[in-house]
């Protein structure tokens, strides 16, 4: 928890400073709002026992239920953050951080607006989250359902099979062009030659140029809808090449997003493994966030149908919490799980009720302090719970020290120990344990 | 939203001011584990379809998952601190706070210590929060299980109904002592005597003076149980008066509280409304805070039935919501969603690119900036939205200005306007919208 504390730190900090408010929307779903959004992968759904009242499943993810709140409420403009848990009944793999129950943090961008500046700004979003969590180099994938789409019309998919050949492009990333090839001819039932077609495009990955490449290839730039998506990502790269992270940016046209409610630009980051052997292309281990935008779907939730833009992206937290609890192990540091600042520990017997005086002064001062609930603990045995639990200073008294009206700081790490005035201890401790002035 | 994370904030920085540490456990429980924990509510509990697998529920409490999570990990000792939404299949009423969905925020201490130490921390948290929230003058009620065992058999009620017997005294702030009596007699078959015995006790109310007078009666300090909790609650007292809250805190023999789980002492905190007449006691408007000791719930969950002697409390933070809500729409008190500090504007056309290089560089910065999703919008269109907003600044450029190499920079309330050299820009932001030096 401590270390999700910090990751979760990071991500509300960046969504707040670009400006989205938060909202929250509740864990339980009408069944019907989820039913067939989710494509193959609406057989993870939970649902709650029928006990009386409505039919309810557990959120899948809080990109329908955002959809859903913004169709309810007539909302047609809003830039919000949700980070909530979502459930899926699925086969949990915990070192990939994979779990039935994880959390989600999303940023959407909800609203009419001149092409590209929203989805731009997620873009960056993303970039600068992943790059202050200092968890390694990545590299953020980007293609558009609209290239996609015009790609395989011109290819010869019919219209009725592009979801379906969406999902076997999908699997690229994880497995062969062979395997795919065969998905797509032996299962879902393609002509070799349509599928080696697909396969001359989507094995290509580039910058901007492979955009302006594609622009004009003489089959594609004919396709409306191909030519409206490359026209699209043309631009997107001159505001990432403004947003300066235009270098992390890859337009790969494999990647194809699993989930059908995507209907422009798409987006996924994988964090890259330094190469073995100098020269070679760093090699993707998974993707830790994701996104894209999907026009159509609050108007699934509005009964007069009306369309609600919506561009956004979700950070895979999860996988982000074992990236950082396997490095912290690695280099053996440990994490506070606690913020106390200062024990209050008494140095003879019958001194409780002086403790209990003290701590309770510390604490309506807003120190962070704690004592030992005993009535005549050992020094010793005070000194070490603050060593296992990392507290830096003990305030000690003692009845000389009563009788001065001192206590006596001990910083833990230097064994020092001085003589503080009982009036001034609480700037004292505040003094040592602030990391440096600043300005908030 | 904004509300609930100031309302948070006041309640988590109390939490690790006591020097707790937090945790979260999943939002399912086997179904076992909720069974019989409860009393009469079990019926509120969701339940989730049977989909292949355990049977789960949906937790009711944190304290019932807090106790098996103790037992499971064979934790012996811990102080946390748990926030996170509970289920309920109650009916909800909106005004008064109480959802079918709703957050607890619960710190406990679980372990083996001197008495009442761990319990009188309790209590200070307790007093602590509901001071900070400043919602009004409150009052803790406080009681023991052990008192309302050992007045029971004094007064004659059979072992077997002690627990409903005390389910009925627990209506009594609700309810008259008239209505309270019926249902013990009528419906619970205690006779009117044993009943009016009881009456002559729970009608009871004051500070430790009420203790040590209870202590003096002859019956009840007779009962090993009563005595017990007597003595404690003394002692108690001692340590509340140490700790500054003595004036906060009231005995009162008529508090039960309903859950089966607790042992020995029990609290809850009311909001007190202003009296109508002067001199008329002040009129308790409902629980804001409740908890107590619970010494036999880890035990439970263990194989062997080792116990984990447990104390803790519970922030009703949606009934505290709804009075803060309340509260700032009387002031008509307008509350920001977002912390945007600055608005990227332009009052030339065509300068899209430039805002975006500006933002970039803002956000870069750390500083909170948006800018309207527009390739040309018009200056009062963009004043207007940090009218709404609440953005304080708004940092404009013109095509004169940048060549100058400068930004104005303009404060939305006094609509002064200054010209902010570019690479000062950042600096003059932060001086402007940090609400003063301060020592984090």
């Amino acid at each position: 928890m401590a270390i999700r504390e910090k990751v979760f730190d990071v991500i509300i900090s960046c969504f707040k400073r670009h400006g989205a408010e938060v909202i929250d929307t509740p864990v339980f779903e009408l069944k019907e709002t989820l039913t067939g959004k989710y494509g193959e992968d609406s057989k993870l759904i939970y649902d709650l026992k029928d006990q009386g009242g409505e039919l309810l499943s557990l959120r899948y993810d809080l990109t329908v239920p955002f959809a859903r709140y913004l169709a309810m409420n007539k909302l047609t403009n809003i830039k919000r953050y949700h980070i909530a848990k979502v459930y899926r009944r699925d086969n949990p793999a915990m070192t990939r951080g994979r779990y039935r129950e994880f959390y989600q943090c999303d940023f959407d961008i909800a609203g009419q607006f001149d092409p590209m500046i929203p989805d731009a700004e997620c873009l960056k979003i993303m970039c600068e989250i992943l790059s202050s969590l200092q968890i390694g180099d990545f590299l953020v994938k980007v293609n558009d359902r609209r290239i996609l789409d015009g790609m395989f019309a011109i290819c010869g998919v019919p219209d009725s099979k592009f979801r379906t050949i969406c999902s076997s492009v999908d699997k690229l990333d994880k497995v062969s062009w062979e395997e795919v090839k065969n998905e797509m001819v032996g299962e879902k039932g393609l002509t070799p030659e349509v599928a080696d077609h697909i396969g001359d495009y989507v094995q290509q990955h580039g910058g901007v140029s492979l955009v302006e490449q594609l622009l004009q290839d003489p089959k594609l730039s004919q396709n409306k809808q191909a030519l409206e998506g490359l026209e699209d990502l043309k631009l997107l790269f001159e505001y990432l090449t403004l947003f300066g992270i235009a270098d992390k940016i890859s337009f790969d046209l494999s990647l194809a997003r699993g989930l059908d409610y995507y209907t422009g630009v798409i987006y996924e980051a994988v964090l890259l493994q330094t190469p073995v052997r100098p020269g070679e292309e760093p090699l993707g281990v998974g993707s830790v966030a994701a996104g894209g935008r999907y026009d159509g779907l609050v108007g699934m939730f509005d009964p007069k149908g009306r369309k609600v833009p919506c561009v956004g992206l979700s950070i895979g937290v999860e996988r982000i919490f074992s990236i950082v609890e396997q490095r912290l192990e690695a280099l053996e540091e440990k994490v506070r799980t606690t913020e106390t600042q200062v024990l209050v520990a008494s140095a003879q017997k019958r001194l409780l009720e002086e403790r209990l005086k003290l701590v309770s002064e510390l604490w309506d001062a807003g120190i962070k302090a704690e004592l030992l609930y005993k009535k005549n603990p050992k020094l010793l045995n005070q000194l070490q719970y603050c060593e296992e639990a990392g507290i830096p200073l003990v305030a000690i008294i003692g009845e000389q020290e009563l009788k001065d009206g001192v206590i006596k700081l001990r910083s833990v790490a230097s064994r020092e120990e001085v003589d503080v005035r009982r009036e001034d201890l609480v700037e004292e401790i505040k003094r040592r344990t602030s990391p440096a002035l600043c300005i908030c």
